[in-house]
Protein backbone atom coordinates (compact mmCIF):
# COMPACT_ATOMS: atom_id res chain seq x y z
CA UNK A 1 0.00 0.00 0.00
CA UNK A 2 3.38 2.24 -0.11
CA UNK A 3 2.08 4.66 -3.08
CA UNK A 4 -1.13 5.32 -0.87
CA UNK A 5 0.26 6.82 2.31
CA UNK A 6 -0.08 9.46 2.80
CA UNK A 7 3.32 11.94 2.89
CA UNK A 8 4.43 12.09 6.25
CA UNK A 9 7.40 14.02 8.00
CA UNK A 10 7.86 17.44 7.86
CA UNK A 11 9.03 19.55 4.44
CA UNK A 12 12.11 21.41 4.78
CA UNK A 13 11.81 24.89 5.69
CA UNK A 14 7.78 25.24 7.76
CA UNK A 15 7.82 23.31 10.29
CA UNK A 16 5.85 25.75 12.20
CA UNK A 17 3.81 27.17 9.54
CA UNK A 18 2.60 23.71 8.47
CA UNK A 19 1.72 22.98 12.03
CA UNK A 20 -0.14 25.91 13.11
CA UNK A 21 -2.04 25.63 9.63
CA UNK A 22 -2.70 21.94 10.38
CA UNK A 23 -4.28 23.20 13.85
CA UNK A 24 -5.97 25.94 12.65
CA UNK A 25 -7.77 23.57 9.76
CA UNK A 26 -8.54 21.04 12.67
CA UNK A 27 -9.97 23.83 15.23
CA UNK A 28 -12.26 25.16 12.23
CA UNK A 29 -13.27 21.50 10.89
CA UNK A 30 -14.25 20.59 14.01
CA UNK A 31 -16.37 23.75 15.54
CA UNK A 32 -17.99 24.56 12.14
CA UNK A 33 -17.98 21.11 9.87
CA UNK A 34 -16.30 20.64 6.54
CA UNK A 35 -18.90 22.72 4.74
CA UNK A 36 -18.58 25.63 6.48
CA UNK A 37 -14.62 26.05 6.99
CA UNK A 38 -13.20 28.14 4.49
CA UNK A 39 -9.84 27.99 3.34
CA UNK A 40 -9.37 31.21 3.88
CA UNK A 41 -10.35 31.21 7.43
CA UNK A 42 -7.77 29.00 8.33
CA UNK A 43 -5.25 30.53 6.89
CA UNK A 44 -6.35 33.55 8.92
CA UNK A 45 -6.28 31.74 12.16
CA UNK A 46 -3.50 30.06 11.43
CA UNK A 47 -1.69 34.07 9.90
CA UNK A 48 -0.80 33.25 6.75
CA UNK A 49 -1.89 33.46 3.38
CA UNK A 50 -4.51 31.48 2.01
CA UNK A 51 -1.94 30.94 -0.97
CA UNK A 52 0.23 29.21 1.03
CA UNK A 53 -2.64 26.72 2.77
CA UNK A 54 -3.07 25.82 -1.51
CA UNK A 55 0.72 25.39 -1.92
CA UNK A 56 1.45 23.39 1.11
CA UNK A 57 -1.38 20.99 1.47
CA UNK A 58 -3.26 21.05 -2.77
CA UNK A 59 -7.43 21.84 -2.21
CA UNK A 60 -9.57 21.90 0.72
CA UNK A 61 -10.06 18.00 1.08
CA UNK A 62 -6.41 17.41 1.14
CA UNK A 63 -6.26 19.93 3.74
CA UNK A 64 -9.45 17.99 5.64
CA UNK A 65 -7.29 14.61 5.36
CA UNK A 66 -3.94 15.96 6.20
CA UNK A 67 -5.65 17.02 9.49
CA UNK A 68 -7.27 13.98 9.99
CA UNK A 69 -3.56 12.89 10.22
CA UNK A 70 -4.47 9.53 8.75
CA UNK A 71 -1.68 7.31 7.92
CA UNK A 72 -3.05 6.44 4.50
CA UNK A 73 -5.13 8.42 2.18
CA UNK A 74 -8.53 6.07 1.88
CA UNK A 75 -9.25 7.85 -1.42
CA UNK A 76 -6.54 6.21 -2.75
CA UNK A 77 -6.90 2.83 -1.26
CA UNK A 78 -10.13 2.39 -2.93
CA UNK A 79 -8.83 3.81 -6.04
CA UNK A 80 -7.97 0.11 -7.37
CA UNK A 81 -11.53 -1.67 -6.05
CA UNK A 82 -13.44 1.87 -7.48
CA UNK A 83 -12.19 1.15 -11.22
CA UNK A 84 -14.08 -2.32 -11.91
CA UNK A 85 -17.20 -0.70 -11.20
CA UNK A 86 -20.56 -1.57 -9.01
CA UNK A 87 -20.42 -5.47 -9.89
CA UNK A 88 -18.41 -7.33 -7.05
CA UNK A 89 -17.00 -3.95 -5.60
CA UNK A 90 -17.83 -4.90 -2.17
CA UNK A 91 -15.35 -8.04 -1.94
CA UNK A 92 -12.77 -5.53 -3.74
CA UNK A 93 -13.12 -2.64 -1.16
CA UNK A 94 -12.79 -4.70 1.75
CA UNK A 95 -9.72 -6.15 0.77
CA UNK A 96 -8.74 -2.78 -0.05
CA UNK A 97 -9.97 -2.25 3.65
CA UNK A 98 -8.49 -5.20 4.57
CA UNK A 99 -4.35 -4.54 3.62
CA UNK A 100 -4.56 -1.51 5.56
CA UNK A 101 -6.54 -2.52 8.84
CA UNK A 102 -4.58 -6.01 8.96
CA UNK A 103 -0.98 -4.17 8.68
CA UNK A 104 -0.06 -3.85 12.44
CA UNK A 105 1.51 -0.74 11.92
CA UNK A 106 -1.33 0.95 10.44
CA UNK A 107 -3.78 -0.57 12.57
CA UNK A 108 -2.35 1.30 15.69
CA UNK A 109 -2.43 4.61 13.93
CA UNK A 110 -5.80 3.96 12.70
CA UNK A 111 -7.06 3.16 16.02
CA UNK A 112 -5.55 6.36 17.37
CA UNK A 113 -7.43 7.97 14.99
CA UNK A 114 -10.35 6.57 15.23
CA UNK A 115 -10.76 6.86 18.84
CA UNK A 116 -9.65 10.49 18.78
CA UNK A 117 -12.64 10.85 15.83
CA UNK A 118 -14.94 9.62 18.73
CA UNK A 119 -14.17 12.56 20.98
CA UNK A 120 -16.81 14.90 20.80
CA UNK A 121 -14.86 17.19 19.01
CA UNK A 122 -14.09 14.65 16.38
CA UNK A 123 -17.40 13.66 15.77
CA UNK A 124 -18.25 16.34 13.22
CA UNK A 125 -15.31 15.63 11.05
CA UNK A 126 -16.82 12.50 10.56
CA UNK A 127 -20.33 13.40 10.01
CA UNK A 128 -19.81 16.20 7.73
CA UNK A 129 -16.31 15.68 6.43
CA UNK A 130 -16.03 12.21 6.02
CA UNK A 131 -18.82 11.87 3.91
CA UNK A 132 -18.34 14.79 1.08
CA UNK A 133 -14.47 14.12 0.56
CA UNK A 134 -14.20 10.32 1.27
CA UNK A 135 -17.92 8.57 0.87
CA UNK A 136 -19.26 10.56 -1.96
CA UNK A 137 -16.63 10.50 -4.41
CA UNK A 138 -16.33 6.92 -4.06
CA UNK A 139 -19.63 6.45 -4.49
CA UNK A 140 -19.39 8.83 -7.26
CA UNK A 141 -16.82 7.07 -8.39
CA UNK A 142 -18.29 3.60 -8.71
CA UNK A 143 -21.37 4.70 -10.52
CA UNK A 144 -24.21 3.28 -8.74
CA UNK A 145 -27.59 5.19 -7.63
CA UNK A 146 -28.28 6.65 -4.77
CA UNK A 147 -24.87 7.35 -3.43
CA UNK A 148 -25.77 9.45 -0.70
CA UNK A 149 -27.89 7.06 1.35
CA UNK A 150 -25.92 3.71 0.00
CA UNK A 151 -22.04 5.12 0.90
CA UNK A 152 -23.27 5.72 4.83
CA UNK A 153 -25.11 2.10 4.66
CA UNK A 154 -21.61 1.15 3.83
CA UNK A 155 -20.25 3.21 6.68
CA UNK A 156 -22.68 1.85 9.39
CA UNK A 157 -21.09 -1.84 8.46
CA UNK A 158 -17.33 -1.30 7.92
CA UNK A 159 -17.81 1.10 11.47
CA UNK A 160 -19.06 -1.34 12.91
CA UNK A 161 -16.74 -4.02 12.29
CA UNK A 162 -13.86 -1.42 12.98
CA UNK A 163 -14.85 -0.87 16.44
CA UNK A 164 -15.13 -4.72 17.44
CA UNK A 165 -12.19 -6.22 15.30
CA UNK A 166 -10.40 -3.04 16.05
CA UNK A 167 -10.72 -1.05 18.57
CA UNK A 168 -12.63 -3.43 21.59
CA UNK A 169 -10.93 -6.57 20.18
CA UNK A 170 -14.40 -8.40 20.34
CA UNK A 171 -13.89 -12.22 19.78
CA UNK A 172 -14.00 -14.01 17.47
CA UNK A 173 -14.20 -10.74 15.37
CA UNK A 174 -11.10 -9.88 16.38
CA UNK A 175 -9.24 -13.40 15.24
CA UNK A 176 -10.86 -13.73 12.19
CA UNK A 177 -8.97 -14.15 8.75
CA UNK A 178 -9.81 -11.59 5.99
CA UNK A 179 -10.70 -14.30 3.78
CA UNK A 180 -13.41 -15.00 6.51
CA UNK A 181 -13.97 -11.04 6.74
CA UNK A 182 -15.05 -10.81 3.31
CA UNK A 183 -17.05 -14.32 2.91
CA UNK A 184 -19.11 -12.47 5.64
CA UNK A 185 -19.40 -9.28 4.70
CA UNK A 186 -18.76 -9.06 0.88
CA UNK A 187 -22.58 -10.07 0.59
CA UNK A 188 -24.05 -7.32 3.05
CA UNK A 189 -21.93 -4.35 1.83
CA UNK A 190 -22.79 -5.28 -1.99
CA UNK A 191 -26.34 -5.02 -0.98
CA UNK A 192 -25.86 -1.80 -0.02
CA UNK A 193 -23.83 -0.29 -2.99
CA UNK A 194 -26.27 -2.08 -5.16
CA UNK A 195 -29.34 -3.92 -4.21
CA UNK A 196 -33.08 -2.82 -3.34
CA UNK A 197 -33.34 -0.14 -0.85
CA UNK A 198 -36.78 1.41 0.20
CA UNK B 1 -41.68 -0.92 26.61
CA UNK B 2 -42.37 0.14 30.42
CA UNK B 3 -41.99 -3.28 31.71
CA UNK B 4 -38.85 -3.56 30.25
CA UNK B 5 -37.19 -0.26 32.35
CA UNK B 6 -34.59 -2.00 34.63
CA UNK B 7 -35.95 -0.41 38.76
CA UNK B 8 -34.45 2.88 39.33
CA UNK B 9 -34.30 4.95 42.35
CA UNK B 10 -32.92 4.19 45.58
CA UNK B 11 -34.69 1.70 47.42
CA UNK B 12 -35.01 2.93 51.11
CA UNK B 13 -32.48 2.39 53.99
CA UNK B 14 -28.98 1.66 52.25
CA UNK B 15 -28.34 4.25 49.18
CA UNK B 16 -24.61 4.75 50.27
CA UNK B 17 -24.02 1.03 50.59
CA UNK B 18 -26.01 0.33 47.29
CA UNK B 19 -23.78 2.79 45.58
CA UNK B 20 -20.55 1.49 46.86
CA UNK B 21 -20.80 -1.90 45.61
CA UNK B 22 -21.96 -0.50 42.32
CA UNK B 23 -18.70 1.51 42.06
CA UNK B 24 -16.90 -1.57 43.26
CA UNK B 25 -18.88 -3.18 40.54
CA UNK B 26 -17.65 -1.11 37.66
CA UNK B 27 -14.09 -0.93 39.04
CA UNK B 28 -14.06 -4.60 38.96
CA UNK B 29 -15.82 -5.37 35.89
CA UNK B 30 -13.44 -2.61 33.79
CA UNK B 31 -10.21 -3.60 35.38
CA UNK B 32 -10.84 -8.27 35.46
CA UNK B 33 -13.50 -8.62 32.50
CA UNK B 34 -16.78 -9.79 33.24
CA UNK B 35 -15.53 -13.21 33.73
CA UNK B 36 -12.56 -12.97 36.43
CA UNK B 37 -14.72 -10.49 38.41
CA UNK B 38 -16.48 -12.40 41.49
CA UNK B 39 -19.27 -10.98 43.60
CA UNK B 40 -17.41 -12.08 46.66
CA UNK B 41 -14.44 -9.75 45.26
CA UNK B 42 -17.16 -6.58 44.25
CA UNK B 43 -18.43 -7.35 48.22
CA UNK B 44 -14.48 -7.41 49.97
CA UNK B 45 -14.35 -3.70 47.63
CA UNK B 46 -17.28 -2.33 49.24
CA UNK B 47 -16.75 -3.70 52.55
CA UNK B 48 -19.73 -6.01 52.38
CA UNK B 49 -21.00 -9.09 52.84
CA UNK B 50 -21.67 -11.38 49.66
CA UNK B 51 -25.04 -12.04 50.39
CA UNK B 52 -25.79 -8.59 50.59
CA UNK B 53 -24.30 -8.04 46.71
CA UNK B 54 -26.65 -10.66 46.16
CA UNK B 55 -30.13 -9.31 48.03
CA UNK B 56 -29.55 -5.91 46.38
CA UNK B 57 -28.83 -7.30 42.58
CA UNK B 58 -29.48 -10.37 42.14
CA UNK B 59 -26.67 -12.85 40.38
CA UNK B 60 -23.58 -11.86 38.96
CA UNK B 61 -25.50 -10.99 35.45
CA UNK B 62 -28.04 -8.58 36.74
CA UNK B 63 -25.06 -6.95 39.28
CA UNK B 64 -23.08 -6.56 36.09
CA UNK B 65 -26.08 -4.85 33.76
CA UNK B 66 -26.82 -2.34 37.39
CA UNK B 67 -23.64 -1.68 36.72
CA UNK B 68 -23.52 -0.48 33.35
CA UNK B 69 -26.33 1.86 34.30
CA UNK B 70 -28.91 0.62 31.08
CA UNK B 71 -32.49 2.58 31.21
CA UNK B 72 -33.99 -0.88 29.94
CA UNK B 73 -32.77 -4.41 30.30
CA UNK B 74 -31.84 -5.47 27.14
CA UNK B 75 -32.72 -8.96 27.55
CA UNK B 76 -36.27 -8.26 28.86
CA UNK B 77 -36.91 -5.65 25.46
CA UNK B 78 -35.80 -8.33 23.03
CA UNK B 79 -37.51 -11.36 24.78
CA UNK B 80 -40.83 -10.99 22.38
CA UNK B 81 -38.39 -11.11 19.65
CA UNK B 82 -36.66 -14.29 20.66
CA UNK B 83 -39.72 -15.96 21.28
CA UNK B 84 -40.77 -17.03 17.82
CA UNK B 85 -37.49 -18.89 16.90
CA UNK B 86 -35.20 -17.80 14.65
CA UNK B 87 -37.46 -17.22 11.45
CA UNK B 88 -38.20 -13.14 11.12
CA UNK B 89 -36.25 -13.02 14.02
CA UNK B 90 -34.12 -10.03 12.20
CA UNK B 91 -36.95 -7.81 12.22
CA UNK B 92 -38.46 -8.33 15.40
CA UNK B 93 -35.16 -7.70 17.17
CA UNK B 94 -34.84 -4.38 15.18
CA UNK B 95 -38.24 -3.47 16.00
CA UNK B 96 -37.63 -3.92 19.91
CA UNK B 97 -34.47 -2.39 19.22
CA UNK B 98 -35.68 0.96 17.67
CA UNK B 99 -38.65 0.92 20.03
CA UNK B 100 -35.87 1.59 22.64
CA UNK B 101 -33.33 3.71 20.68
CA UNK B 102 -36.13 5.83 19.03
CA UNK B 103 -37.32 6.93 22.18
CA UNK B 104 -36.51 10.57 23.09
CA UNK B 105 -35.74 10.24 26.49
CA UNK B 106 -34.30 6.28 26.51
CA UNK B 107 -31.80 7.68 23.99
CA UNK B 108 -30.09 10.22 25.27
CA UNK B 109 -29.47 7.71 28.13
CA UNK B 110 -28.44 5.30 25.72
CA UNK B 111 -26.06 7.83 23.94
CA UNK B 112 -24.31 8.50 27.14
CA UNK B 113 -24.01 5.05 28.30
CA UNK B 114 -22.28 4.57 24.86
CA UNK B 115 -20.11 6.73 25.30
CA UNK B 116 -18.92 5.48 28.17
CA UNK B 117 -18.46 2.20 27.11
CA UNK B 118 -16.36 3.49 24.56
CA UNK B 119 -14.04 5.39 26.97
CA UNK B 120 -11.20 2.97 27.00
CA UNK B 121 -12.16 1.42 30.55
CA UNK B 122 -15.20 0.48 29.34
CA UNK B 123 -14.25 -1.47 26.65
CA UNK B 124 -13.68 -4.24 28.67
CA UNK B 125 -17.39 -4.27 29.82
CA UNK B 126 -18.18 -4.46 26.08
CA UNK B 127 -15.98 -6.81 25.20
CA UNK B 128 -16.13 -9.68 28.06
CA UNK B 129 -19.34 -8.93 29.52
CA UNK B 130 -22.00 -7.92 26.80
CA UNK B 131 -21.19 -10.98 24.69
CA UNK B 132 -21.95 -13.48 27.95
CA UNK B 133 -24.60 -11.72 29.55
CA UNK B 134 -26.78 -10.32 26.78
CA UNK B 135 -25.36 -11.92 22.96
CA UNK B 136 -24.56 -15.07 24.33
CA UNK B 137 -28.34 -16.05 25.94
CA UNK B 138 -30.47 -14.42 23.44
CA UNK B 139 -28.48 -16.23 21.29
CA UNK B 140 -29.10 -19.16 22.38
CA UNK B 141 -32.84 -18.57 23.19
CA UNK B 142 -32.76 -18.56 19.57
CA UNK B 143 -32.23 -21.57 19.11
CA UNK B 144 -29.36 -21.00 16.02
CA UNK B 145 -26.25 -23.07 15.72
CA UNK B 146 -22.99 -21.02 16.26
CA UNK B 147 -23.98 -18.38 18.34
CA UNK B 148 -20.74 -17.12 19.36
CA UNK B 149 -19.63 -16.61 16.01
CA UNK B 150 -23.24 -15.47 14.51
CA UNK B 151 -24.00 -12.66 17.50
CA UNK B 152 -20.83 -10.67 17.50
CA UNK B 153 -21.77 -10.43 13.75
CA UNK B 154 -25.32 -9.03 14.68
CA UNK B 155 -23.56 -6.61 17.21
CA UNK B 156 -21.09 -5.33 14.40
CA UNK B 157 -24.04 -4.00 12.55
CA UNK B 158 -25.85 -2.61 15.10
CA UNK B 159 -22.83 -1.32 16.79
CA UNK B 160 -22.31 0.53 13.48
CA UNK B 161 -25.72 1.43 13.28
CA UNK B 162 -26.17 3.10 16.83
CA UNK B 163 -22.72 4.99 16.10
CA UNK B 164 -24.07 6.89 12.72
CA UNK B 165 -27.64 7.08 13.52
CA UNK B 166 -28.06 8.13 17.24
CA UNK B 167 -24.28 9.10 18.39
CA UNK B 168 -23.23 10.75 15.69
CA UNK B 169 -26.13 11.75 13.81
CA UNK B 170 -24.67 11.21 10.22
CA UNK B 171 -27.45 11.99 7.31
CA UNK B 172 -29.87 10.44 5.96
CA UNK B 173 -29.25 7.44 8.70
CA UNK B 174 -30.05 9.70 11.36
CA UNK B 175 -33.80 10.92 9.72
CA UNK B 176 -34.43 7.40 7.98
CA UNK B 177 -38.12 6.16 9.21
CA UNK B 178 -38.40 3.13 11.76
CA UNK B 179 -39.62 1.38 8.84
CA UNK B 180 -36.89 2.16 6.40
CA UNK B 181 -34.38 1.02 8.90
CA UNK B 182 -35.84 -1.86 9.38
CA UNK B 183 -36.32 -2.96 5.73
CA UNK B 184 -32.53 -2.09 4.87
CA UNK B 185 -30.70 -4.07 7.92
CA UNK B 186 -33.22 -6.65 8.67
CA UNK B 187 -32.06 -9.15 5.58
CA UNK B 188 -28.25 -8.48 6.88
CA UNK B 189 -29.23 -9.09 10.58
CA UNK B 190 -31.13 -12.06 9.53
CA UNK B 191 -27.88 -13.63 7.26
CA UNK B 192 -25.64 -13.33 10.27
CA UNK B 193 -28.26 -14.88 11.98
CA UNK B 194 -29.78 -17.91 9.93
CA UNK B 195 -27.83 -17.39 6.59
CA UNK B 196 -24.61 -19.51 5.43
CA UNK B 197 -21.09 -18.24 7.14
CA UNK B 198 -17.65 -19.51 5.92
Amino acid sequence: MSEARVPRGRRPGAPDTKAAILTAARRRFAASGFARTSVRSIAADAGVDPALVHHYFGTKDELFLAALELPVDPRKVLLPAIAGGPEGAAERMLRAFLSVWDDPELQVRLVGVFRGILDSDGERLLREGFLPVVLGPVGEALGIDRPELRMPLVASQVVGLILLRYVIGMEPLASLSGDDVVAIYAPTVQRYLTGELP
